[in-house]
């Protein structure tokens, strides 16, 4: 089997989100954003698909490498597009996981499984935490303690057993603020008792003092983990923490360098708990090397990102990964409604808080394909 | 899909090997031998196949966990396996491999892959080396270090481009002695030249100092790597080797732990390359982990042992593994004529030294169960 073509589609459709300057959604009135579908084409008719915001970049610098190339070598591919990623300027992360992730949708689809089973499968479901957006200055959104605290109950009872808040941020005004974050956090643990797990993904830049007072006051609040509180560059930083506090730490989750940057956070014990998304090392290529050197240490490692690469990963993963984070999720938001360009939601997820993954072969999305073309803005 | 039996049929064979009391194996006079193949059938019709002369017990450990699992659910069954292995009384590490290598050989066979593929290929041939029997007391054998050279010449003749020596061990008188090591080793250097890349296997048990000694020795004559010179559950002892000398240190070999007392000595720089064989740590599924391991550490990692499993595993790597353990040779043993119950050699080289990974569905084996069939001791 050979790649013949390797395709981008651009399309509209209507957001209900937008970023702000440091990268973080919120909700927003609705307005026209694009999508891309990368298409990997083969020879035997078969082909792969993954979607992505940047994709369109990474099409145009791995086409030339892919084109003739057998999709089954994985391995190959991933390592020669790796290796393009040393000159900063070209493929990123998302860029080289879309490519990954295509290739495995094409593996699955030519041999009609899913990935999952493909890579030796451990379960079928997982236990979904809800994953709140930031804090922000929205009336009924996620503008005070009580706001958060309001929207938690509402996830209980959507049947979530764990939910992770992130707290206000830059620039949101007021952010960062340690006592704010406490303050969420304590108003959550009040409202949903004892029994529901919690985590906190806070400011990122914190200094370690605050980090640690912050992780003290998660201590009292018995939070399950606290993650990138700091700059993940400062290694030294991270294993500061981690000794001082009880609270598990997690991580790293932004910091470059993949599967060997976790390697040495493992070594050098930065965190307790470790962290993957395909999105942040380059496809499920390299996410299933890190759960892998992950149970090599004894470690949990955490999935990062709502991606059906991630839950795909989880399936086949047995001691390292537990939960599937599951949102961004938002008062003002509809997560339970497939974004237009799938007819299906990827995760899931039952009345007990468990997310099942995709059954179909492949990735198992259900691409609407007529949406993507009445929609094309380029191609 | 769903495994509906997992059967064991012991064949008889006649065998030009034996294992003296230390478990290498010699050339022998022709005499009856018994191999096993196991079979792992399911609702579909489609079977996995896998051979082991001591799979008898651990399918009859396996199998009631086996009956009514989904054969994909690879990970899942592993895990089950290996946490029964926790009374050492039950299931080896060698038993585990034939289990999981015919699950990975069923979900070829049924998914119409080499195996190698569906792991992500990196490569569909890597070279060999030849490996050499242990020293033994046979005239025209490998009897004395001129034995070796000769024997060493015949092999580069054949296409090696790399040669490992397993020379004299106890039983055999006189050994073990790092004088007769080195001299065995100086006669194959002096014979095939410089652009031979040469290894060494010696005895298991040296001391520290001996251990030392034949190092220098072998860094004098150039040698590649020395590997378990030493008992590997001093894992102190490697550590202070590995310091010591420029030349690499390969291992672990047969220390118990797998895939995680792989990733102990490389914390602690135990090695200067690692090893796996599916045979040492029950499976292709842990291989593949150690592979990823090494990666993460920027490690080498070499495969330990023929095993068709084995040369799956390297063609789906890519930085850690370099070559296949060809052998073991002697000049008594004719190792290019299939063993009876295959149509074709799993390993075949070219004359440049390079072994092809089968490109048949699952391991890829031709079985001939014609002449299993007609052997049969038990079923």
């Amino acid at each position: 089997m050979k790649i013949t073509e390797v395709r981008v589609e651009t399309f509209r459709y209507t957001s209900d989100k937008a970023k702000d300057i440091q990268g973080h959604a919120h909700p927003a009135d609705p307005h026209d954003a694009l999508q891309s579908l990368l298409t990997i084409e083969t020879d035997e008719g078969v082909c792969g698909y993954s979607f992505g915001e940047e994709v369109g970049m990474a099409q145009g610098l791995a086409r030339p490498l892919l084109l003739g190339e057998n999709p089954f070598y994985r391995e190959r591919i991933w390592q020669n597009l790796y290796q393009r990623q040393r000159d900063g300027s070209t493929l990123s992360d998302r860029g080289l996981d879309v490519i990954d992730q295509a290739l495995w949708d094409l593996a699955g689809r030519a041999l009609d499984q899913p990935v999952y089973r493909l890579l030796g499968a451990f379960r079928d479901k997982v236990p979904a935490y809800g994953s709140t957006m930031c804090g922000d200055e929205l009336e009924g959104g996620l503008n005070t303690p009580q706001a958060y605290a309001d929207f938690a109950l509402q996830l209980v009872a959507r049947g979530y057993k764990a939910i992770k808040l992130h707290t206000w941020n830059t620039p949101t005004p007021g952010a960062p603020d340690v006592r704010s974050d406490v303050a969420a956090c304590a108003a959550v643990r009040e409202a949903v008792g004892p029994d529901i797990t919690l985590m906190l993904d806070p400011f990122h830049y914190y200094t370690r003092q605050d980090a640690l007072q912050l992780g003290r006051e998660l201590e009292r609040l018995d939070f399950y983990w606290l993650e990138e509180p700091m700059d993940e560059a400062s290694v030294s930083s991270y294993i500061w923490l981690t000794e001082q506090l009880d609270l598990q730490i997690c991580g790293p989750e932004t910091a470059k360098g993949g599967l060997r940057t976790r390697a040495e956070w493992m070594l050098r014990n930065a965190a307790d708990i470790s962290r993957v998304g395909t999105q942040d090392v380059g496809g499920l290529t390299p996410t299933m090397k890190i759960y892998h050197l992950a149970e090599a240490f004894g470690m949990q490692c955490e999935s990062h990102g709502n991606g059906v690469g991630n839950l795909h990963a989880l399936c086949a993963t047995s001691v390292a990964g537990k939960y599937h984070e599951r949102g961004l999720l938002h008062p003002f938001i509809d997560y339970e409604t497939p974004p237009p360009w799938l007819n299906a939601l990827p995760d899931p997820m039952d009345d007990e808080g468990m997310v099942t993954v995709p059954q179909g072969p492949g990735l198992g999305l259900d691409i609407n394909f007529d949406y993507i073309r009445d929609n094309l803005v380029s191609s």
